[in-house]
């Protein structure tokens, strides 16, 4: 009775009802999450602020303005946008349009920047897996995975960038923009990409929402964010083929607030994507509330130092407990919530006839039936098998758990 | 640069910024909208309820339990439904998905229920207009449009769409399901709709967003809502091929929270509707209000008695209004914000050599001139030109100005 694409639909997993999450007291043989993605030692303090800031206007209630941002949300970003990012040039509201959430912006550009069936979207992995839901899944686009591991930091990547380009228009299929995840992008390696698309003639969407998660570490030098606004590029590239991503979920732990933003100085673009818009309205009290956090720098400023605080202290801890246990991790790194742990020596290969990605399946599988998520690199385009992405930013007894039973499930088989 | 389609929708209108709305003293050239649909009567009570209520726990910042709708909220939503919609088996809450709007969820039901390119949803006419933009802008499907006037309030409806199915079919489109709006089906309508849905084995769906705006008249008979779900139709049509789509905007002038339902004992229909509210999900700040209102019912019963003396006293107003004006209208009806005007009379055919829409057309133009806006019938599938949709739950002095705007855009030609 479905259509052929909810059929398809219907059997892919979703978020729904309550979670059983690990608790030492309240939970103890609750799973612990190595796998969500969000900052919740800022929840507290957000909410605080969000609950000395809860008078609403009656016109809350109302449509208002519509589905793309309140004109004080947008400013209120602008300005935001404008002190954090270092914009070359500066960033008007005008530029600005909200949606519920970067997830939803994710598809949109997708259906704006390319046809279905011919045309394709590149991105170097490992890279974010779950593009492949919000880029894909609905839009009938393809999806060109280029594998630059961690050349993706490095003007290397163009390289291969180039040629998987190149291969991709070798079998009829038109890639009209890249997708990066930045910040891990240090300067030179956002010119070289802007050069790149520019050669190409195709959009370049860099997704910042991660950009203030940059914290400083102490015991090694530390990366600077500089976001693809910060750079002047009007020599190598036409400004209307650059396109930010930015929201609330990540930087401040304000995921319930389903806040995303597109940044671009392209109108048609901006046009396209407001008129969809409509199917993704962002709630007229959390763009009260998000404007009301985002007009106060001074709370705005010591929220993020708390965040920079956290996640060095919860890295570094990490780092310590994945030392204790004599698992390898990937050392360099000072920005978001996660690390890659590389699983290759322990993948167990006799039991899978030495193949790899299935080795990395079957040990991602024990790890759930030991009560920890994390998740595999098979996921997120990883270029070679045993490597897991750990989110870390949980609280010390959660980490220590999820440890422990990572480390118990490698034991056991 | 852009696709195909993002060529398309960049040329589509929006809503984006701050509106010029008439206030008789704050801005008295502002434009009357006769276009809008919410009760905003309400928006200062339910403000005040919310500011009462605005304590947020810190998990609200937080993913959650996802997008689909904390289970709070559809507990709270299952218990105002089986209270109020009177469901014949009660409605649990695991038959509900919330997403951010019915708006989305237009959008969702055509995806999970139509193949692109050879299938339909069909719609009787006069009808919301927007279906249009809400089901085929992005889906691919395809709209049959039914012209039943009047007859769609009456078991004379079915001889229709059964015509209009057999049509479509005889093109080589599929029609899979067929949307109403109830309330305006009176208990023969919708059981013999059940009957046509289930001989042509295709999904219903009934859009009750209105339920609760139906209003006593105490100048005449008044029809009650009936619920789909309130009829029995076990030994009708399989269960699994009735849903209903519900939401806070109408009933209760909250349309700035962005919510919407979906109640649907189809488990598969409902996994496929899951699957991609990753695509617009609702705020944890919006769904946490709208908990806390529908556990009130004592407060939602005063809101939705103050919104029925509203309703009943602007309509008989209005009535009042045209009737001195000489303008015809639909004298019946008791259910939601608008009534049709019938302007056929009043038609510019000369200026357009007899074409009834063009003249249609022009009246809209002119009254657009006048600064009041008002939706023209070819905007809502109505069968014949010259009718206009009149929202007319507006303050008293709009209401008036808007009234006498559109008199003397008639009287100018």
């Amino acid at each position: 009775m479905l259509s052929t694409r909810g059929t398809a639909w219907s059997k892919v997993g979703f978020l729904h009802g309550k979670q059983n999450a690990y608790h030492p007291i309240r939970n103890p043989n609750g799973v612990v999450a190595f796998n969500n993605a969000e900052n919740g030692f800022l929840h507290a303090d957000l909410a605080n602020f969000f609950n000395k800031h809860n008078h609403f206007e009656d016109n809350c209630c109302a449509y208002g303005e519509g589905y793309t941002g309140t004109l004080r949300l947008r400013t209120a970003m602008s300005n935001h946008l404008n002190l954090h990012f270092q914009p070359v040039w500066p960033i008007d509201p005008e530029d600005i349009t909200f949606t519920a959430g970067v997830t939803d912006l994710n598809e949109v550009c997708a259906l704006v920047t390319c046809n279905p069936e011919t045309d394709a979207i590149m991105l170097g992995g490992p890279v974010y897996g779950t593009f492949s839901k919000d880029l894909a899944m609905r839009t009938g686009i393809k999806l060109e995975w280029v594998p630059v591991g961690t050349d993706q930091f490095t003007p290397d990547c163009v390289a291969a960038f180039d040629a998987g380009f190149e291969d991709a228009k070798a079998r009829g299929v038109n890639v009209r923009a890249l997708i990066i995840c930045n910040p891990h992008n240090p300067l030179e390696t956002l010119r070289a990409l802007l050069q790149f698309c520019a050669a190409k003639g195709i959009h370049l969407i860099s997704d910042e929402i991660y950009a203030l998660t940059t914290y400083p570490r102490d015991d090694q030098p530390s990366e600077k964010f500089t976001s693809i606004r910060a750079i002047d590029y009007s020599d190598i590239i036409d400004p209307t083929q650059v396109h930010v991503l930015y929201g609330m979920s990540k930087d401040y732990g304000a995921a319930g607030l389903r806040l995303g933003c597109l940044v671009s100085q392209n109108r048609e673009f901006c046009n396209a994507v407001r008129a969809i818009c409509r199917f993704s309205s962002p709630s007229q009290f959390s763009m009260d509330l998000a404007a009301k956090f985002l007009e106060d720098q001074t709370f705005v400023k010591q929220l993020l130092d708390k965040s920079h605080r956290v996640l060095s202290r919860i890295r570094l801890l990490t780092e310590k407990l994945l030392d204790e246990a004599g698992l390898k991790y990937e050392k360099k790194g000072n920005a978001g919530l996660f690390m890659w742990i590389d699983l290759s020596p322990q993948l167990p290969l006799r039991e899978t006839n030495g193949d790899g990605w299935a080795a990395e399946k079957l040990l991602s599988e024990r790890f759930l039936r030991a009560g920890v998520k994390v998740d595999p690199g098979a996921e997120y385009q990883s270029p070679e098998p045993g490597r897991f992405r750990l989110m870390f930013c949980v609280e010390e007894d959660t980490l220590r758990e999820g440890v422990r039973r990572i480390v118990a499930a490698l034991k056991a088989e």
